[in-house]
Order: structure tokens, then sequence, then C-alpha cells
């Protein structure tokens, strides 16, 4: 097993199976740049190639100014396979004694680094493609007969996002104001949201552009795709139940979804892949994978820990996995384009809530506490949807059979109170 | 009444009482840059304020490189008091005789132009205020009784739409493959759309941006309009009816949606404002407007023209106004961020389908047609939806009572045939 000449911590997410990208900024850096994430340190690739780190690596010559940059959309578009030779340098880089020891290894005055990460995005598409989530809403709203739409085994359902929300981890959120149906279920008033839920999600960005009119084929999709993140797609329920019919979420979504900081790139991720949830309807064409293709989805183990107002610590509310899906992004990226829309570099898709089988592996807390009828034990806390002050941790790890451990960092944000009588303090 | 050294039409979209602002570039000006339409020239802006065309305006001095960009959001991002100066001081240098007349007037030397407009877009929203369009609708799909939604008149209903789509006048248009509900009404099937629409609607862009989780007041919310365009919110309706349940329209709306390619500055409407179609529901208080605050829509003659493949010209199909709306513009700003969702500079919102009242006034085909169940008569063509080859254009415009005009210029698509087998050719 390869160990890093950096002190990584078996339990860390940023491992040297993992080598993930973000944006940081620190006090000797003011201007964002582009960085990796290794054990509890961030590298530099600016001051990195400024100091000829890079030198050992011809092909990225041409290309040193896309980590000068403030978003990863730069790097993003270089395309997969040089993602791959540039993630494989610097894991050559961060290894023991490795061929690229001189570069940093040992160079003591080169080894500098700290974290302060943000995004940035285009579109942001969210779909729902967590069958299980699909389900254990479909049976609160409507019983399990019809739980599921007709169509939903045929296509992965998905609606277009507020891009102009997607926020980096830590980011608080604001409690929305809203419309909202009165008890009475019949006259609708103006009030702060009671019914403030997370959705557990996978984030992939896209890192090739595809032309207006231009579907991607389903066998070239992976090349359209970056990498992951972890995504909190919180929800107003009682908003969205009196806005939703018929155009879809809207306010209900639309005030914050948050993002974690670093992207897993699509290859460090390849040795995850495993199956679905089986989808026995007869698929159309531009959705079927070839015979022999890549397992569509990954073993991701997903955690949603919450630390309710005025408590010391977290408690683990659910436990999923990024198996539990019935779509892959490969087919949700030819889904959406499979009528032309162009998808450009830093869009971002959503998987829609990852929910497991079972008890205690709901990814959202409508599923938890069904709909809010049941009461939900937080570390000695009653919970039934969020109040102002609690916090929400998202967890994901991979971990391959040498013990290995990749993760995504977490994705946290806290509840701000609502606004008093919905105007904001400028 | 005012009139320009220029030769103005008096039926040009483009008068004095209008000047709106687009993006434009030519043989002598490859890279793009603002512009205003006068009749039938462009004045661009980047050249006219090299040879000092503007040194009668101290104000925008400090400003002039936002004309020297391939957006018109850094203008946008000036306010509407800037607007409002420059569009004034842009009258005044091309009204006859008027106080700068040695700007243009006098100046052989400058008088040059051309056009070639574009434009660019954050986020896309997309209303659905038009209420006899939501009326008209409805009765297709669930009978008068039901035809409305119950929350229809308590909140303006909208959804977010695909941004990376959004075309500029001229821009021809895929139809797209997708996934249809066969005959049978049970199986889903991959192909081309067969009822492919248009639909007639008014876009509005933002000038000023509100922060995540500051929500913008109905009475601030004009000082974040920047202006206006005509919008054909093309839809392929068999997509629509198999996907849109429960999430929304995605696939059937994402292809390409077309806007005019010049501004109408909110100012040069002002004088066409009107009432809308009242609205009898209780509003609540973040969508009620002040006692005596100005009429809240504008009276904009709105014309769809259908030129059927292999026809020489087009036929009127429908005539609208922009009065027949149920919210405002600024009613759907304020409710869109009523939870703090940040709008930004150069976002567009959309008001959905404008259809009047009575027969002929439709702004779709949907609706023309009774849902596809009456043959109309185009010219001497039969249409029910768009065939290859169609092209259709929206016009709109308005005329006060001094029989001055002041029009928005054409918004203008064809129909290109879809893909042999969904496949592209690159």
């Amino acid at each position: 097993m390869a160990e890093s000449w950096l002190n990584i911590p078996s339990e860390s997410d940023f491992s040297l199976i993992n080598i993930p990208f973000g944006i940081v900024t620190y006090s000797g850096a003011p201007t964002p740049r582009v960085a990796v994430a290794v054990g509890d340190q961030a590298l530099d690739l600016v001051v990195f190639s400024e100091y000829d780190g890079f030198s050992g690596l011809p092909d990225i010559q041409p290309y040193l100014h896309v980590f000068d940059e403030s978003t990863l959309n730069s790097f993003a578009a270089l395309g997969r396979p040089l993602h791959k030779i540039v993630r494989s340098y610097l894991h050559d880089v961060l290894v023991k004694d490795g061929p690229f020891r001189e570069r940093l290894q040992d160079n003591a005055h080169l080894r500098s680094a700290c974290l302060v990460p943000l995004a940035s995005i285009g579109d942001y598409t969210d779909f729902y493609v967590g069958k299980h989530h699909a389900f254990n809403v479909g049976v609160l709203f409507r019983g399990p007969a019809n739980a599921l739409q007709p169509n939903y085994t045929h296509l992965p359902v998905g609606y277009h996002g507020r891009a102009s929300s997607v926020v980096v981890s830590r980011t608080p959120v604001r409690r929305p104001w809203g419309q909202i149906l009165d008890a009475d279920k019949k006259t609708p008033i103006y009030r702060p949201s009671k019914r403030l839920d997370i959705e557990l999600e996978l984030g992939a960005f896209v890192c090739k552009p595809n032309r207006l009119g231009v579907p991607v084929p389903l066998v070239k999709a992976e090349d359209h795709l970056f990498g992951y993140v972890l995504l909190n797609d919180w929800s107003a329920r009682d908003i969205q139940a009196w806005e939703y019919v018929p155009l879809g979420p809207f306010n209900a979504k639309n005030f914050a979804s948050t993002i974690s900081a670093w992207v897993v790139l699509a290859d460090a991720l390849e040795p995850f892949r495993t199956d679905g949830i089986e989808n026995t309807s007869e698929l159309q064409a531009y959705l079927k994978p070839a015979d022999g293709s890549a397992k569509p989805v990954f073993d991701i183990n997903l955690e949603v820990a919450l630390q309710p107002a005025g408590s010391n610590s977290p408690s683990v509310i659910s436990r999923s996995n990024g198996r539990h899906l019935l779509w892959s992004f490969s087919q949700m990226l030819a889904h959406h384009t499979v009528g032309g829309c162009p998808l450009n570099v830093g869009d971002l898709l959503g998987s829609g809530t990852i929910s497991g089988p079972d008890d205690g592996m709901q990814g959202s807390l409508l599923e938890l506490t069904a709909g809010g009828s049941k009461i939900m034990d937080v570390g000695g806390v009653e919970r039934k949807f969020l109040e102002d002050g609690d916090e929400v941790v998202l967890r994901g790890w991979c971990e391959n059979s040498n013990g290995q451990r990749l993760g995504f960092g977490e994705c946290r944000g806290c509840i701000l109170p609502a606004w008093p009588d919905g105007v904001a303090e400028e």
C-alpha cells in the first residue's frame, strides 16, 4: 500500500487514492486558486507550478494557467485524459520516495499550503433517481400502490434547479419565508417555513460541453463528467406542498443548496463502481448501457449527522450508500441532452435524495419522521424538522479491499433564524 | 413630436421613444460590443465613446468601459438611474437639431454602424402568469371546473428554466428527440417530437443583484428590472406530457428558448403601463402593491406569425397583448426572492405564455388547435403543430397617443429536422 511522505491519518478523506481538486485562498494567497487536498493539507498548485513542481510533466506545461483561476472550470475543460495524467503525477509527487521526490518531498522550501475552499457553478439540474426516496415520498403523498409515477422507471426524472444559490460547505442557510397552506388546508399564509428539511445527494460536475442541438450518446457520457461532490438540497416541505403542482419545486428549493468543497475526480472513483438498483423496465435505446460496460454507480458510504441547536455533538441520523440509485450519472447526462440541451463546463447535476431500502437509511427528515408524524431522537433532543441553530453535516467515503479510504470531506450547513417580518437586515 | 436627423421609418420598432440596447459585431468591429438600435441602424457605443460622443455626459465618464463588453451585464449593473440618464442623453444626440447635435448629426466622420445581435444570460426562470393561457391549457387537461390550480391566484407560479439554451433571434431550432408516450398511452417510445409548439412570452432581465438570503421587497423590485425582450419558449408537448409529473417540464423546454436581440429598457416602457388581469384573491403582504403604485403591466401589442415550410410569406396566427398577465414582473421578482434566492445581473425572467381572452389571441398552438384536435389554416397550409422548415416570428410593439411607435424587433426561429436516429452530425 502506497504511503505518502506527508502524514495522512488513516481515517482521512483525502488519501493518496483520492487527490480531490478545489479552490483555496489563504493569508499568503488572497486570490483564489486551484489546490488539491492531501490529508489535512491543501497543495496550492499555483505555487507548486511556479517552483517548477510540474516540470516532470510535459503534458501540462501549456496549461499551467488553469491553476491560477478562481474556479475549476478551465482545469475541468482540459478533459478526462489530462485529469488522469495530472492526478497520477501528483500521486507520484506525494508518494513516499517516489519518482518525483525531489519536487516536494526533498524540497522543504516549497512545502507550504493552507485551506479555504470555494466553488462556482453554471447551470444546475437536480434529478430524482434515488428510487427508495421517491418511493417513500410517494407513499406519504399517494399511498404505496401509486407511489412511483408511471414514468419513473423509464427515464431519469429531473428538473432545472437554481444555480445562483448553490453554496459551498459551511455557508449558513437562512430559514426561508414563503407561501404556505394554513392548517385548514385552504388558505395560503405568508410565514417562515416550519418544515425545513435536508436531502442527501451526490452532485456531479460537467467537464466537457455539448453544443446546442447535439445530444451526448450514453457511450460518450463519461467523458463529460469531471467529478463528484456531496450535495445537501435543503428543502422547505411546506412551501413545496403548496407550490409544486403543476410546474415543480421552486421557492421550496432555491434558497440554498450546499456542496462539499473538494471535487473527487471521476478517475478516483473508478475503483468503487458497483451495481445500482435493478431496473426491470425495458430501457429506450439512448439509455441502454452497451454490453460489458462499466458498472453504473459508486459504492460510497453516505451519512447524515445532525447537531441540534445547543447540543455539543452531532448524531448520525441516517446511513445510506451511493449504490441506491436507479440511474447512473451517465444516463442522467444522456437523458438531459437527448433533445439537444447544451451542458457547459461547471454545470452541476444532482442525483436526487439517496435513501437506502431500510429504516435509518433515509436521506431526508420527511422520510425519517414519516412526514413529521414521528418524533426522532437526536442524542436526547426531539426533532421532526430542522430548528434554528441546527447544524447538518453530510459525509461520504469509499474504502477499498486494502483498507484505504477515499472521502469527500464534509458538506456542512447550519440554520439561521428567519428574518423578523420577512425583512432582511442589510 | 420629436424627430430624428436619422431617417426612422414611422413603422420602425426602434424609434426615438425606444432606444433599446443590444450586442453587435460587424465587419469593422469583430469583437462584440454594446450598441443601441435606432431605426434601421445600430449605434456602436464603443466607437461613439472613443470619438468623445459621451463628452456631453459627465455621469457616464467613469463607466465607458461597460460598452466594450460582450454582454449587457455591466451596463445593466450600473442601475436604473444611470440607464435613464444614458438613454435620455442618446435621445438628445439623436433628436434633430438637439442640444448635442455636434456629436453626431454634424459629425459625418462618426456616423457609422452595423447590426449583428447577440446576448448572454445567467439563470433563467420561467413563470406562468398568463392567466388565459393557464386556463386554456387547464381546460384541455382537466376541464373548466379545475382548470386553474388552487395556488394560481395566490402566487406567481414559476419554475427554473435552462439558461444554457436561451438563444438569440434567428438561431435555428433543432426538432428534439425524446421520450414520448405511445398512442396506447402506456408504452414510452424514443422518437422526435411530433407536437412541437411555441409560447409567446415577454422576458425581463435583472440589473441589480440581491444577496443569498436577502429578499427583495415589492416596493424595490422595479430597481432590479433592466428591460424587456420577446421570448419564444419552444415546447415539445408530447415530451412534456410524459415527463412533467411530478417535477415539472424538463426536456420539453430545455432544447431552446429564443429571445429578441434588443433589450427595451424599463424606462422606455414606463409610458405604456396599464392594468393587468384583475386578481380577486386576497394577496399576501409581500405581493400586495402599495396604494397609489404604478400600474403593473404594459400595453404591448403582441403577435405571432408563422411561415409554413415552402410558403413565401408569414401569416399572423395570433394577436395578444402584454396586459393579459395576472402578476407583474415586480411581483414575480418579489416572489422569486421571498425565501432568499439570489438573482444576478443578466438573469432572465419569463412571463409564461401570454394569451388573450378570445379566439385568435392564444399564444401557443396547443391552445390555437385545441390540443391538436383542430386544424389551423395558415395562408392555405394546414397546421396543427410545427413542421420542419416552419419559421415563427414573434413581434411586439407599443404606440402612444401621438402615434409614435416603440417595438421589440423580431424574435425569429425556424425548425430544423430532427437528427436521423437521434445521432447528431458533428
